[in-house]
């Protein structure tokens, strides 16, 4: 069985247990002038999963864009930085070249994920079942678009000619999966709380430098409940606060089967317009 | 001038552009079992902004509480990860006692924050003005609480007998500032994206055991803006996603004077309940 394209982008090479490994960045998920920072933060969550003292299931992932990665191989320094009984603190460092300075810093909590009690404040937005939603076609030039079903109900980017006056909305809610469908597990659902275009490209209909400077999502289920929703698509809301003095925010929600929130997410971007 | 509360229990020891400082517990911000978190994420931020390599404003701050910090000193890693042009990201790390093992991880992108298109989307609760609602009596057994100037407009806690049956809302609507007043700016923004009771306690009545796990605050105000808001209260909003197999979120607003976005954080906690 060839492997998926998202495993193939997010592979390490080396000793998992090794305080260094290696990567590559993948054409098949590339943006405008680097790798689609998901497939990266992907990366670096699997380069701790794969790590044989992990214990416990992802809760909270960040990762700090800190220059573009160029196309080719790149190093991934991955430290345990405190085991607790139930928890632990992970330090993942991208580095390229022969340079020292970072091009990618993550950091990654992982947890026992034990039964307690539980209960669902956030509700999924009304939507039509993902069947009836026509399939967004992608004739994008960014590659990494490519590897995604989008199926919008709302927020479409449309660009126009004149800035919309007022500010269109940043909010998009969609239905989303890998494409071709994958079983869901936290590499994926960590790249796709970095799968929705730029909220300021349709605030402004159109598409200025833009980049992701820093992303932190929170994973809310354990391995048991995402190997339970398969390869069905999530329901992904985004939306964003403010844009202000060249940065602005993202806000996203991802649901699964039943209007479970699997992870939430933030980032902030540079943009200059 | 006596120094402000906050100044002392933030500040740090020992050359600015050392790898590492020094700085200590304060009996002034404790909470259950160690340091308020939002005094220990400020001290991170502050080691960031005293190193003389810094550049611009504080973007970005993600905060890993790895375990509690004991009374009394600890010290202070502070690494330029990446410089760029115009941001730069840095990572901290306390630690104490013989041990290697981190109690705290931090990450801050700092930027040059330019003029740029300006729209803000998120937009303040209604609320009186602060000076019509009352200030929160802070009787508690905690200290940090005193440090504060609540005034709940809305998701004052109240403990009870009996779980309210359905959960109560995790929303909590007030003026916030520090006590005794003191004028607003990154340091202290940090700190108070932090000062709000556990969601939880308010859903379920009671007090569990509960501790911040990961925090992440982005600033949507450079330094000139904070400056101009002077000493008046912040209108916070605070709210909870989801609480499901020992974790639990939180999200909160910031808001300024005419209601201008000034912060934004989430958080995730641990809890057993």
């Amino acid at each position: 069985m060839t492997p998926h394209a998202l495993d193939l982008a997010t592979a390490l090479e080396g000793d998992p247990a090794a305080p260094h490994r290696r990567a590559h960045t993948s054409d098949a998920y590339w943006t405008f002038i680097g790798p689609f920072g998901g497939s990266s933060a992907a990366t670096a969550l699997r380069a701790v999963l794969e790590h044989p003292s992990r214990e416990g299931d992802p809760l909270a992932l960040t990762v700090n864009f800190c220059a573009p990665i160029a196309s080719g191989e790149f190093r991934v320094a991955v430290r345990l930085a405190r085991a607790n009984r139930s928890s632990q603190h992970w330090l993942v460092e991208f580095t390229q070249g022969d340079g020292a300075e970072a091009v990618l810093t993550a950091s990654v909590v992982t947890a026992a994920r034990r039964e307690s009690f539980s209960h669902q404040f956030a509700a999924m937005p009304e939507i039509p079942a993902w069947e009836l939603v026509p399939v967004m076609p992608t004739p994008s030039r960014l590659s990494w678009v490519s590897q995604y079903e989008f199926r919008f109900v709302e927020g479409l980017l449309a660009l126009s000619e004149a800035p919309p006056d007022p500010p269109r909305s940043p909010r998009s809610l969609l239905w989303l999966r890998d494409a071709p469908a994958r079983p869901l597990d936290f590499v994926s659902l960590a790249a796709m709380s970095d799968a929705f275009f730029g909220r300021l490209f349709q605030v402004l209909g159109r598409i200025p430098p833009f980049g992701t400077v820093s992303m932190t999502t929170y994973f809310h289920a354990a391995a048991d409940e995402l190997q339970r929703h398969g390869s069905a698509p999530l329901a992904g809301l985004a939306d964003a606060n403010v844009f202000h003095r060249s940065f602005g925010d993202q806000t996203v929600h991802l649901y699964g089967a039943e209007g479970r929130l699997l992870a939430t997410g933030v980032q902030v971007a540079y943009f200059r317009a």
